[in-house]
């Protein structure tokens, strides 16, 4: 069986561990993994398959001979670094905002729109696929099967994302504050804007012209571009709140034509990566708890929306750090893998 | 001035020593404070003006010449007990769901529909005024100066709701399990079907028939009685978030005609119980950690809906004991004072 040298860049972070910890889970045919970040983590050992690795300092030199480079540094790191990479050879899966909205750069849930790869791997493609933000991969994997069914006309979604979005000074930051408030000790917000221990911040990403955070557009055109519909009205609200690992959130859905809940059920139950968890009288719902460390998207409290026709509501939890980053860049590299072999290692 | 014989029905509780709080600080003439629980508290000291008051056990007769008796026991207790204070002559506001959507109790927000009391105090009429659901309190006094100006045609609600909304067992539960978690200690759940520390839970309330929670539906129902609407769609997901104190909301509302959202904040800024917080750039928004213990409800991230023409979305947050509960009783009382003086203490 081929196996692959592959570059994981930013490997020190939440979302690189998280990659390192689901090729070994998912056993992807790693032949040489090359852990890389920045000068301060330079040396560290991360462990792979049971051995250390040493952690290499990132250079524009680093991806000789890297077949797949999953990056997941920040948007500038990637948008220096990724070109490096695809023209060593690599295909770069990149986990940044950072060509997310770029035409020629996939941005793919293989669920969803696997066929969207051809366009980075293809001669001439610019051999960078885009994973998409977070709270959009869990709803474009629940929103794709009924749309195929009903057509989607107009989607409202409120999130509840937890700190580990922020990455781990987030999750520093919720467990330093919760600790001392419960000590009466000093609060002072470094990463989030104000207090997040028993607070939450309608406020995630920078501020834009229209009003919506950052965070909101990404979902707005993050989804457009996903499921091929670039006109589909989607308005979001973000809110940071705190619990450490999972983002959840409510969706009421509007379709142009009748779905019943009992069909959305069937259609998600049979969608890949979807698991249905919807006995509301048996208080069987999703769940951060529940959700941590899956791969797969839950769903429930789903619901014909009283509001309005041919419309449904429900509720949508998964590990932000699994399907929402790791699990999802490295299911492209597994779906570039079985459909564009030829395309990987054009060293 | 005029004083008054005023009961709290369930002074123990943590909205019924919120609500002996209010009665001070918004110096609501007292002349006899009585404090009534079950046998369990009976004995138990209260504090109010400075001054011990003794907790007296709730019988059918504790309201002989009560005039004002502000129920919070839950609503088996106000269903047994209520109609014994009003036919002493007391009018009862009650803040739980026992009364709220029965024709002849009128359901009030003092900023949105006092007019309503009438229906309780005129002659023949039952004395008991309904205090609605928290959630809905803080929803309804945004969208009273909004549909005034624009005319709601749907709304679309998700809930962050804080474990105080359980009463003090929910506090209790949210600090123990936080610690716990802390200590690797052991996680019982007990008031919440589910742990709540840094987990949340989308069920508020019993389910019903068509796939809402009771919560839910008070939203739904309670929004269109106290607005005069009884038929504005409105859809909601409650949803428990593990913050101790405050509700928030994010809200998409549709309107009939066009409202910008420098309009929608213009109402606002002049609607009563109010506080527009609303500067996204410098991080300015409604917070759990701002609005507890004030007052009014805070509103912000006042947008456009981008998914669809005149709609708006948006933000509020209110302490939800205060307002929620607790204010909204005492306002309940100073508007009865006010408006129906010669109704009070007919003994």
């Amino acid at each position: 069986m081929r196996k692959l040298k592959v570059a994981i860049v930013g490997a020190t972070g939440v979302v690189g561990r998280e990659m390192i910890k689901v090729l070994e889970e998912r056993e992807f045919p790693v032949g040489e993994l090359v852990p890389l970040a920045s000068e301060r983590s330079e040396g560290q050992k991360i462990e792979f398959r049971g051995e250390d690795v040493t952690v290499r300092r990132l250079t524009p030199d680093s991806f000789a001979g890297v077949e797949i480079a999953l990056f997941s540094p920040g948007a500038t790191v990637s948008r220096e670094f990724a070109p490096h990479a695809a023209r060593a050879g690599a295909v770069v899966i990149d986990n940044s905002s950072a060509f997310r909205m770029e035409a020629d750069c996939p941005l793919v849930v293989p669920e969803v729109n696997a066929g969207d790869l051809l366009l980075a791997v293809k001669p001439g493609g610019r051999r960078i696929v885009a994973n998409p933000n977070c709270s959009t991969i869990q709803l474009v994997v629940v929103l794709k099967p009924l749309h195929d069914a009903a057509t989607l006309t107009r989607v409202i979604v409120s999130t509840y994302q937890s700190v580990s979005g922020a990455g781990q000074k987030g999750i520093d930051e919720l467990e330093t504050q919760s600790r001392a408030l419960f000590s009466l000790g000093e609060i002072t917000p470094s990463k989030f804007a104000h207090r997040i221990a028993f607070n939450l911040l309608p406020e995630i990403g920078p501020a834009t012209a229209n009003g919506y955070t950052e965070e909101e557009m990404k979902m707005t055109n993050e989804t457009r571009k996903i499921l091929g519909l670039p006109d589909l009205p989607v308005a979001a609200t973000c809110v940071r709140v705190p619990i450490f690992y999972c983002h959840s959130e409510a969706a009421n859905l509007t379709f142009k034509d009748p779905l019943t809940p009992a069909r959305a059920r069937e259609l998600l139950k049979a969608a890949p990566g979807v698991k249905v968890v919807d006995d509301l009288a048996q208080h069987i719902y999703p769940m951060p708890m529940l959700a941590v460390g899956d791969n797969d998207t839950h769903v429930g409290r789903i619901r014909t929306d009283i509001s309005q026709p041919n419309s449904l509501v429900l509720f949508v939890v998964s590990d932000n750090l699994r399907k929402g980053a790791a699990t999802n860049a490295v299911q492209i590299a597994e779906a570039l893998l079985q459909q564009h072999a030829s395309a990987l290692g054009m060293h």
